[in-house]
């Protein structure tokens, strides 16, 4: 890939979708991550203008995660080229089995079928999982839906599909309307290492995933270069065909 | 303008310019604004994954207002509908009216040089105006550049030439490499105002304006949904043709 490249790329699109949650004090946190903050710091009258200072985690609300957050000698957020946040995306729809199994994990067959249904993935893809979870994000307790032992319930990519998508189609990344791409029984996170030891685009707590089709998307990521950030809060804007 | 429209827009670049500085603690900040936080609550070793807790300002860094921040009833920055933040961009380049003055305000009269030189400036546009500013980010005296008296040197839009813009050419807002689209001598805040008062678009110290054409660029413009928010952070990416 030469991102100075001369050859003209092209978006063609009829409406743009914004892909990332409204960030609220309330919204679901991760246990122990910081707590959303908003505080008054200038008011209009006494100030001239508005202002608050805001307080979040850098995996908070819609997000994209960083290599450094899982490998030592990985990058931070800031790194990330312009190029690699400007993606074609891919859906698959996994809603009918998440709705009968909470701890469905994508499968290869998965997605041989949605190829068989549509077209291979092409490479540099970004794979979106629209498990239907993006529904619960005003209910905390069914979104993290966590049991008596305290181990999360919710869907995710399993980790040899992962695998299967990396080596195989050779994709970008990938993104999902849970908390995390690794299904909530894998404690290892196996999909966040797997791409980011690529220095690869994982998206978390995406929504608006029913209104786009399954592929021709284009994505626009727009992420904060915190300094040595472990990932950030992003604008995910997808370019719908 | 129907953001339902069916007619398909493209978009077509051969380049993606990012318009937003790396955010830092020592990057300038405004006078009496939050300072940077940076604070680690997870450790790879401990708990699995790096995660850090950020606090900012919401007019830090590279940045959008929102008409809340200068109007009581104005709307936050969540209100903006993604087809808002898609624009097409025009850049005027003033670095050589700045170096002998630094308070230089934009007229009316360089806008019609300007538009003589290309082509009249078409609505919905956002207009960016190029001081050479983003080469001092790195030196915060030099940046604000405050008097003894604590006044602001640096340039910006004149009122005059705002009102001009947006009731004569219907842009959809304005942009600038320093900290505030008014100059430091406006302590009235008058571009934003009359931008902010149409609900337009207001980004402040943008950076690689050097990078871009005349015209031609088109911004997609990367916003976290703060609820309420006086305006965020944010993404600008430039796509050049």
């Amino acid at each position: 890939m030469n991102p100075n490249s001369n050859n003209p790329k092209t978006i063609t699109y009829t409406q743009i979708v914004d892909l990332s949650h409204i960030i609220d004090p309330n919204m679901p946190i991760w246990q122990n991550d910081p707590l959303v903050e908003f505080e008054t710091v200038a008011e209009l009258e006494k100030d001239g203008y508005y202002l608050r200072r805001f307080s979040m985690g850098e995996h908070s609300g819609t997000h994209i995660n960083a290599p450094n957050s899982f490998y030592e000698d990985g990058v931070g957020i800031e790194s990330y080229p312009a190029q690699s946040l400007v993606v074609p995306a891919i859906v698959i729809d996994i809603c009918d089995k998440t709705t009968a199994n909470f701890d469905y994990a994508l499968t290869t067959v998965d997605v041989l079928n949605w190829e068989q249904q549509h077209h291979p993935i092409s490479a540099n893809s970004v794979v979106l999982l629209y498990t239907g979870w993006q529904e619960k994000w005003g209910d905390r307790r069914a979104f993290f839906n966590q049991d008596e032992q305290g181990k999360f319930h919710f869907p995710g990519f399993g980790a040899e599909t992962s695998r299967f998508l990396i080596e195989q189609r050779a994709i970008a990344g990938v993104g999902i309307d849970t908390h995390g791409v690794d299904a909530g029984q894998d404690e290892t996170f196996s999909t966040n290492r797997l791409v980011l030891e690529k220095a690869g685009i994982v998206l978390e707590n995406l929504t608006n995933l029913d209104r786009l089709s399954p592929s021709g998307t284009t994505l626009v990521i727009g992420i904060l270069r915190l300094r040595g950030g472990s990932g950030t809060p992003v604008s995910v804007l997808a370019f719908v065909p």
